[in-house]
């Protein structure tokens, strides 16, 4: 069932040309909350990713017109998030000083990289890359970048200046030697801010609540907080001059007006190293955002396109490469509150890029005065909830492999760094996968009674015949399995010298890959130089296809290819001679 | 089966102290066979990997007693190997001048490196990673490689001196370049070898055997001709003064004696950048070897235990960094050559190692006038035969996937070398394969009649019922295809709104990783949200316990698990209206 072209490539003309009026009101209501809620985070995200905070704010407008226009999810919220952001910061550090204008040229190169690999992994159809990251690696990988994050955030909370370093630990040891010029009244609103925020978080929403409030306009109400807070930040700097006074650290220049149309700059040997950052941003952000659009969409009985999802998210991180933004990606909480607020269509998303432009050309002088500390605070509460660490408990419990990915990705995410981390962690998936699959299950077969079933030796009591070896394959052969398939077929042989003929029963296997065919072909010589002629049994129509291709079946002769085990042993039963019951050997 | 631990780490014990008169006089002659065909080989195989010649001699003594005493092969040959050699020589081209004294140092650490992570993963049991390289990509990086091989020979044929580069073009460029400088005497003499080495190779022992020599004889008579070869060349250089009077370069200097225990330097940053090489040789080498031995023993209905093989392989490479050698790993021709001379135990190996110490210290003044280029013939005409480029269509027709990987490799190593070639060829390996396991077969199913048995809808005529979905599941739940799923079972839900019940068939269902785990979680919860009931059916017990462990089952309720898809769907049934029979909807 594809869906035709247009609708599938251009989501928006499913939408947008027979627009539903009863859509409106809650388009426009998820419109405005997403808003007051986006740009908090995106001053914060930014500052977190190094980049002057307004660059925050141009990363939420054209991207998320791009996506709420190509996105196959209706109540996707895109624009900066926590990990990502982390992630530029971690990429762009070794080449430029955070905050310099070399550094701002490079979060735009990397935000156009990213878009490019994504947007190009979307036209060939390559989602499935987000398998690649293991649910243990990507619990792993939250709970160590945002105690990255966390750790990163505490300098401005202590209102000192730490340099930090390449590797994480360097980050700490940098900040405890910075920690004896904390400045008392920043930590204090420090302090307060996170006190507050997590009070905003549930206490004041029950208490509203507790006041009359529906629980739906009681959260509408409570997710106003860090906006508020941010106002009340702004504010107290300017009313008690707290900067300069003080010394509380403000934003300070915040210029007017909207980025202009920039080109990134293309340094190829840049690029090259960017490169791996840029794979573990399209892979980290591109899994959290298609998980929490795929949560979302399930509740309404909409799905997404996983592809279609990986071109929206590459063509607003290009748009964000050329208007001064830096990675974007769809963030969590926000589309959480997106889908509560009633958001219908992309149309929610349109109106929040609208309505951030407006801000920022508005509100620009004003956020001069607002104080770095309420920032590291909205980040130090939004990654907090994100820290994990009963998961690891659980997986243990689970699956000691399991538990042992998610925590080796946790201790290299902390010792090593995020990119690191992530690569470690998909690396062990693959190798924990392979070593899994390179036992494949097999089964020696006999024959149920009288009848034309064979079942394992092992488990039934069932009749074998001497000089014929039955085995049945539980798997596809592929190159992980295929060595140790032929180590134990030879051994079965080098044990049972009386093995004059072989039946590999083919029921289970859909696919046999070239190296499993290499193999195969050695396994038919070996066996003829030891006197055993191997036959096949139950083979697939597309297996058998490929086998005649390569003429596997000609240098199978004198081995045959048995429509079922029955005809096999029915066929073979005669160069053997008579069978005898028997139990597993 | 569990071979006791003595013979099984040791396996020397199995034959050595209670050694058969019958095999003494097979493993003599095959000692002595290979001993002749590896003095010619091992003195080339030292050049090819930028090292003096002697230290080929090196690396064919101690090495080979050592897996001698620790193999499971009984036949195989262990030394110096023509891809090992080159993946040696372009690791540490980059940090020394080839010949110099630091470049032999790091060739020795490189075989210590080497021996240390196959010694490790052979204890830990991790044989399975030589499952790491599919049958094309070791395809193409051996046809990719011998191409480079033989390239790189081409200037001792030519007689000139060619710095080469760090990538393959640059080798050919320089050669290119150079070639004006022809020596034509070399030139002659270089294609002299080379034919003189093709006819020994067929037509001479053809020959031989039409003047009534046994194939055997003359097969054993034909390999010592590259023996021959270098003799004349020693005498023709001595007598001619081909040297002094023609400018034939010649291998000069060469020691008496016998090195003595040198330890590898332990430089910790060169160590870090030899890692990849070291890796690469593990690969490679392990799997060459362990290829090799296979064949061989299944011949003769032995069995080799692949991780003893990473055991003995590994105390040989440490061996070999201790005693003033390079990486060696099991060769195939020598191999081939060891079982037909009717080597039986690993004293064929011993006896060699003993002869190569004895030709060492004998002839080592006469080896100073062997000229290069006969050197560069041998190394030519070992891997011209290992190109094959007809494999690469016959992959094609069998699979144009696998196919494809192997023209990728060959690309790569050739365009970029041969670590790349291996390290792009494992990684397209794997995604090629998570792609195909991402999308793992899934069936609605109906009952069959009125039997107990349930078949795919789509393939038989089945009663289904309405409100009820039966999905059985082909393949164990890990991370690369638990998205899919998820995806698929939520677009049922999406387009057939009157689903209440779904029951999932876990009978072929072996193991469901964490990943998984979290999906079937989420998945309940969305369908729940949907007002549809997540059930499931024929779960197996190791699967059933795992979900016990994280109270999945609770989770699932009012969800159930049913024994049979049967019991399901009478139990289910009353909550639904009476059956209707159809077919695929």
């Amino acid at each position: 069932m594809k869906a035709p072209a247009l609708k599938r490539y251009l989501p928006f003309t499913d939408w947008l040309f027979h627009y539903k009026r009863e859509n409106l009101s809650g388009d426009i209501l998820a419109g405005v909350i997403v808003t007051i809620m986006l740009i908090p985070q995106s001053l914060a995200y930014a500052m977190l990713a190094g980049l002057p905070p307004e660059y925050g704010l141009y990363a939420s407008i054209v991207p998320l017109f791009v996506y709420g226009l190509l996105g196959t999810s209706r109540t996707l919220s895109v624009g900066p998030v926590a990990v990502v952001s982390l992630l530029t910061a971690t990429a762009l550090t070794p080449f430029a000083t955070p905050g310099s204008e070399q550094y701002i040229k490079l979060a735009m190169l990397l935000a156009a990289m990213t878009g490019v690999i994504q947007l190009a992994l979307g036209l060939i159809r390559g989602g499935f890359v987000a398998s690649l990251l293991s649910h243990p690696v990507v619990a792993g990988f939250i709970t160590g970048s945002s105690v990255l994050i966390l750790v990163s955030q505490l300098k401005h909370i202590l209102g000192v200046k730490a340099a930090g370093g390449h590797l994480p630990y360097e980050a700490v040891i940098s900040l405890v030697q910075a920690a004896p010029g904390t400045n008392f009244v920043t930590l204090a609103m420090g302090v307060g801010a996170i006190a507050l925020l997590l009070f905003f978080r549930k206490p004041f929403r029950k208490l509203l609540q507790r006041f009359g409030l529906s629980a739906n306009a009681a959260q509408m109400i409570a997710r106003t907080g860090p906006a508020l807070l941010v106002l009340a930040g702004m504010g107290a700097v300017a009313f008690f001059s707290l900067d300069n006074a003080y010394g509380v650290r403000v934003v300070g220049d915040f210029p007017t007006g909207l980025p202009g149309l920039t080109l990134p700059s293309l340094d190829l040997p840049v690029i090259g190293s960017l490169a791996p950052a840029a794979l573990a941003i399209v892979l980290a952000g591109y899994v959290e955002s298609v998980s929490v659009g795929r949560s979302l969409g399930a509740k309404r009985r909409q799905t997404i396109d996983p592809n279609q999802e990986l071109v929206a998210l590459g063509a607003a991180n290009v748009a964000s490469g050329f208007t001064g933004g830096f990675p974007v990606t769809g963030g969590f909480s926000r589309s959480v509150v997106n889908f509560d607020a009633g958001a219908n269509t992309g149309l929610a998303s349109m109106l929040t890029a609208v309505l951030i432009a407006v801000v920022t050309l508005a509100l620009a002088p004003m956020f001069a005065s607002l104080p770095q500390v309420v920032l590291a605070a909205t980040v130090i509460v939004a990654v907090g909830g994100l820290i994990n660490f009963r998961e690891l408990l659980r997986l243990w419990k689970y699956s000691k492999a399991d538990g042992a990915l998610m925590g080796l990705t946790i201790v290299t995410v902390l010792g090593l760094g995020v990119e690191i981390g992530i690569g470690v962690g998909v690396g062990a998936s693959l190798l924990l996968y392979l070593a899994r699959s390179s036992r494949p299950h097999m089964a020696v077969v006999g024959r149920v009674g009288h009848s034309e079933h064979f079942r394992n030796v092992k488990r039934h009591e069932v009749q074998t015949y001497p000089g014929l070896l039955l085995l049945r394959v539980d798997e596809n052969l592929f190159f992980a399995n295929t060595r140790n398939i032929e180590d134990r077929l030879l051994k079965q042989v080098s044990e049972q010298p009386e093995i004059k003929n072989i039946v590999l029963i083919f029921s289970a296997v859909n696919y046999v890959d070239a190296s499993a065919l290499e193999s195969l072909e050695g396994v038919i010589e070996k066996l003829r130089a030891l006197g055993v002629t191997l036959h096949l049994a139950e083979v697939k129509g597309p297996v058998m296809d490929r086998f005649d291709k390569v003429g596997l079946i000609e240098h199978l002769k004198p081995g045959q290819v048995f429509l079922s085990t029955h005809r096999a042993v029915t066929a073979l039963q005669g160069e053997n001679p008579p069978s005898r019951s028997a139990k597993a050997a």
